[in-house]
């Protein structure tokens, strides 16, 4: 009955237990609790020990870094692993892959990006410290991951996904530390090194994967009524808590409650602009599920860097306005021609979410940081712009401007590298993707209950025919 | 095929596009980050700037208002969008509009209630300052527009309900300003101001649209098993983050702990009388999804405004005892005569939900409000009842009670008065309401995936025709 | 139509109407706001008031409990009602049970255990005093009997149920206060307390309950595609959240802290071991959605006793993958054992997600507290190990090890000497429990939607008949 090739019995144990075998070991050598996590750090100094991270002066509780942050990791948690999981459910006979590979690659992402973040954001005396903070830097660093899975969505074998995982991530740590360690750039929620990054490097990987005959799955590749409104759980997961994602990295205090609310109403205003664009470039004037459940979000990546920033109300609300436009007419006209002349096929359209989205992010980010002065920001510009306010650096707001539009170019440029090698990798044929036939389908990987054929007639006799003889099918359909 | 009535091609673009230039250019004008939001103002004094916002006292970041409530904002967001907007999926064929609409017209009325709200409750030298506060408030007076959406559910177009939220969103802001800040009315949760106001304004909208003819779209007005599982989603999330809801705006300390607490045990109660009741209200003693979806949340409601009281967790559980009580009758009696005798079409049985255990919440705000002692309060009187501690006023605890009393009466009256106005501003002909036959159906205002309508037989088929030919259905149903 | 036996008209009402008058009476008669939720008592002394709960000392509103712990009861409140409901919406036909039954008896379960709890953890002057860090602890009680549900699901009235949570709670509530109060257990996750306790407490009602023709129902007890999408949203809420479970009742600070990044990694690791082994055990390679919704989840479990000790995210992640291992292997080998030799029917797997890496959990929590010393604790050790650092008391780190040890068998026998009483309780043919051929079936307690019968076919006819004469079909499958 099986498909051999994308037998799953041996290749997704081996990689697994591999994979979390040396995540283990590195742990065990390279990471311990940090200062706020650790019971001895935290309690400050001890009779006889004089490590340097004793504590002279005595903490409260409530200045813990968890009490700061901990919700809003959650919330971050919570669009990871429900947010995009379930955004990608929209797909009728996929839900099983959606879900359950993200939960899969998400799980492996953080681990390894933890030991990737630590590795390049400072080892302090050889140990990679970790708390809630690189606990929501590893789940940012996930949800680049996921935002490429997207692009490559029914189209890879989880063994491919986890591959892609391990190279994203690193690559996603080079690229965070070029800009946020070298360059200063400021991005807290991540329109350059989450959004852009993950969508053209998924982009290209799912361009070196083309698929000529991806038409053998094309009934495959549309949602059912109840997967529309199971992704309609995704979409509002994200975009309910971007405001805590934005917000989640940024400094303490009148910081975090800014970028939270700036992030709350470019949401807004990107909804009422998905609604007016989608019911406007339909024949019928029908509004289109797909522009809800993606081009309603745009609004919430193309604050991501100017979140932080005195991007007032009004500000937030043009950039959230500006994006929903953007995103839909990227749905609408934009991704088949991607994919008829570029040849990306993108299965979740990702260029128009977090792509598009994202790069205008980074411009407006660019324009907003050249356009800061003391006289806006007061004592406040010492969190915004730590190296304009230094008056020893001598960084003027326009520099920085100029160091953020560079950030987005250099974010590009390892994006579509990497995806191009990456991609490469991905396409040798030992990893078990599925045939083209097969796309945007559960039962290759997944036992899916018998029931369910009952439900949909002739359909599933064909699925299954298809599983049994695949080489035949493929002769019949060429 | 489409109906030219209900195409919303040009309808909904403009409406949408319209309010939102508006808001932003009003959002330019008017709106400013408050105190703990701004970069300049929480940093404190800068050189030469002499602004009253400057700070004397230095903040510590843990006092930022942001930590005490964004949690709870978080929670009361879920509500809003999750919680409204599934609850309402329970219909078999208006899941997407459910959904769909409930997100649209929430992201236009939590900025249009920045604006009323800021204006009514206090300019600060011509400008509406916002930070997490006035967010709660927003989302709060959104879900009053909700609840008003759930009595006319499956029966307005996208732009009805647009039209419906500002007037709405305007009228509420009045009441709410009348309540608050004239008559010193306490109702953290909004029993008056959110719930009763929503479900009267509602009630009477629907009264106002009346079908007679409403039967011919009977069919659709039913759940079937998924859908029933979908709805619970948005009745557990609202059941669970109520006490957040109540506790929301509060004042900081026991005030938010106690709101939460009492919430938590009223609606423990109610649950248990819920069951009870469905199941004795039942001929053959089974559950019915409907109270249990609805009924269950009626101890949140009646816990509205004296959740922030002194009514100890025992008045708590006998208020959300009698709420589930009075909920699930009126689901089961009074529903159905006030369609038949007063034409009041409740689709989602609003006045059971929020509107009769609004007004008990009321009257049992009022009754605890004037047994109110210091004996009882001790210092703590200053935050729950102002101006009853205010020496200088010489508010008794009765006249509180009377104010209390008063404010209900203010309500219902606005809210009646105002939904008798809107509602027939929204029958005016050109907002593309839905014809008698095809309410509760979704293929109207959204694409509908195709695949659907193999899993429904002859059901689809005839709403196809339905939809191709209205006027000649019409004619052969009458 | 309706099976007499199982009609629930007026045995539930008044099972329901009695227990919570009760609850109301005995929380009008013990309960009390405490010191940080009462207005009088949080704003300190009042002129001539001397009770012993005035505070001379002020606090600063920030210090409240509520801020450190409200967060993560919200966290904890959505793993039970959302969590463990939807988890075992798995079930074709057995959606609105599983949901709906969760919900009501956790809403009975959390006011008793308020009780209980209360009146075994501390009275304080004839008074039971409630606050935030009561209400977590009342859900923690009710998801262990949510767990032991897992074991019975399905085959047990609503009765049933209501009376198991009533003995269960109290029992819990002993054996809580044996270990936390007489032995000084250290289990702030409840490896022991919660998921051990509810895990055997069910094992042994079902084994009680055992059901010899429970073939008859075997066509319901397994899943359809959508159900299966249920289910993932409980898991994923249940893996999100897990951290602020095991933290949610730990000191404040790097415990609190410590514990949820312990729980972070522990989880991805059981992730990881959790997919490679289900792909492993099956024969031709596919995962099986049991496994990822099940044992995905061990990682939490077996961290509830060691997450807040310095168990190093090393340590943490060994703990995880192990326990992955174990509950795949659990589900795949041992449970097919225990249903044809022991007689348990363990409708939801508790064994292997609660039952074995409960027991993990204990003795890893054992091990880890043996190991502990000053050196690694430092003045952290007053908090994690209050009795080994407390010099009067003179007790080792072995010694408390021995006693974790020693905790974990009181916790077994307590639980399945309980469950075997409290099941032969539930034997009484007066609770309406189903017919062996209508288990697994919503149709006996719920009113189903008729139109979910013709997506179903020739199924829902049989069923139909089935209800209408169950000895008659009874006599034909004999």
């Amino acid at each position: 009955m099986a498909n051999t090739a994308t037998n799953m019995r041996l290749k997704l144990p081996i990689t697994c237990f591999i994979l979390e075998i040396i995540l283990i070991i590195l742990f065990g050598v390279l990471v311990q609790y940090d200062n706020e996590t650790d019971a001895k750090k935290w309690h400050g100094m001890t009779h006889g020990n004089h490590s340097d991270h004793q504590k002279d002066v005595e903490h409260k509780d409530y200045e813990n870094d968890f009490y700061y942050r901990y919700p809003s990791f959650q919330d971050v948690h919570v669009m990871i692993f429900i947010g995009f999981g379930f955004l990608m459910t929209f797909l009728q006979r996929y839900g099983f892959g959606s879900v359950g590979f993200t939960f899969l690659i998400a799980a492996l992402a953080l681990q390894w990006a933890t030991l990737m973040q630590g590795f390049f954001h400072g080892m302090h005396h050889g140990k990679i410290e970790i708390g809630v903070e690189s606990m929501i830097n590893a789940d940012f660093c996930t949800g680049s991951v996921l935002i490429s899975f997207g692009a490559v969505l029914g189209k890879t074998s989880p063994v491919q996904l986890l591959i892609m995982a391990v190279f994203e991530v690193t690559l996603f740590a080079v690229n965070e530390f070029i800009l946020l360690s070298l360059l200063g750039t400021k991005d807290a929620g991540g329109s350059m090194t989450i959004h852009t990054f993950g969508a053209y490097f998924g982009l290209m990987v799912t361009r070196i994967l083309y698929r000529p005959n991806l038409d053998k799955s094309k009934h495959r590749n549309s949602s059912v009524y109840h997967s529309d409104l199971f992704a309609m759980i995704g979409t509002l997961y994200l975009w309910m808590f971007w405001p805590s994602f934005n917000s989640a990295i940024t400094a303490h205090g009148d910081d975090q409650h800014r970028t939270a609310l700036n992030t709350y109403y470019s949401l807004a205003a990107c909804t009422l602009a998905t609604y007016g664009m989608s019911a406007l470039t339909a024949h019928d004037g029908k509004l289109d599920m797909v522009h809800i459940q993606n081009a309603a979000l745009a609004g919430g990546v193309a604050a991501g860097t100017a979140g932080e920033m005195m991007l007032t109300p009004f500000g937030s609300m043009i950039v959230g306005f500006l994006a929903g436009i953007i995103s839909v007419l990227g749905f609408k006209y934009l991704s088949p021609i991607l994919e008829s002349k570029l040849k990306i096929q993108d299965t979740c359209g990702v260029h128009n979410l977090h792509g598009m989205p994202g790069v205008f992010g980074a411009i407006v980010g660019a324009v907003t940081a050249s356009l800061a002065t003391k006289d806006i920001y007061g004592e406040g510009m010492e969190d915004v712009f730590p190296l304009v306010y230094d008056e020893k650096v001598k960084r003027t707001a326009a520099y920085q401007g100029g160091i953020q539009a560079i950030s987005l170019a250099v974010t590009l440029g390892i994006a579509l590298v990497g995806g191009l090698i990456v991609g490469f990798i991905l396409k040798l044929p030992i990893f078990g993707t599925p045939p083209d036939n097969l796309c945007f389908e559960d039962n290759i990987y997944w036992e899916v209950p018998g029931d369910e054929e009952s439900h949909e007639g002739h359909l599933t006799t064909v699925r299954t025919e298809e599983i049994a003889m695949p080489e035949a099918t493929e002769k019949l359909n060429s």
